[in-house]
């Protein structure tokens, strides 16, 4: 089964993080309901933000993911380790490698969220 | 870090399928807004059915499965594949080895949708 975009086809994680390099940039592979999945890369430390609207699901495919929490501990994920970031607890997403993960959160919800600043962007789909 | 349940601990999904045993009970890992996160085991055919009211993705983490699409070919995912099965849109899970797969769908959302029957129970909070 090829992995073109396509409405009764698998999405194979790896093979679509093979199609971009971008830092920082998310990328919409599907659809479930209001909710998009997207894919990431990051490498270095993001900005602080917070959504306020809500949660955000983090799921580390590979690298290392430290999510800093304002006056929280750290929560540090590896490969196949998931973290929920609840509505309004501002965080700032650090990688010291190159990192992929998978976000899941409602259409639209900004990578900066409240924060804005040169780093926003919407997420786009990845073809 | 251990991988308790908590409010600031990353969910080690691996560690987290080692917790269970049974077939085709969903067991909740997360919380997303109002979605569930959900792990599951798989072997054999389930039911027909469909969710009237939502998408539902399926993830697979180990093994293989066969989601099986009325009137649509079949798509047939291995480990890092997903698929997002549209609401309304009537399947059957096949897995013929053992499977391990994420779900991801609203929260309340019955593993045998319309169908109902014998198999019918709700997602349990795995601990």
């Amino acid at each position: 089964m090829s992995d073109m975009c396509g409405p009764d086809e698998a999405v194979n994680l790896a093979h679509r993080l093979s199609l971009f390099n971008e830092l920082w940039a998310q990328k919409k592979i599907a659809d479930l309901n209001d909710y998009e999945v997207k894919l990431a890369k990051l490498k270095g430390e993001f900005v602080w933000h917070s959504h306020p609207e809500t949660d955000e699901l983090f799921l580390v495919l590979d690298g290392r993911l430290t999510i800093q929490l304002r006056g929280r501990a750290d929560v540090v994920l590896g490969p196949g380790e998931l973290f929920v970031v609840p509505r309004g607890v501002e965080h700032c997403p650090l990688a010291e490698e190159e990192t992929a993960i998978l976000l899941l959160e409602p259409a639209g919800t900004l990578n900066t969220g409240d924060a804005g600043g040169p780093l926003t962007r919407p997420a786009e789909r990845l073809t």
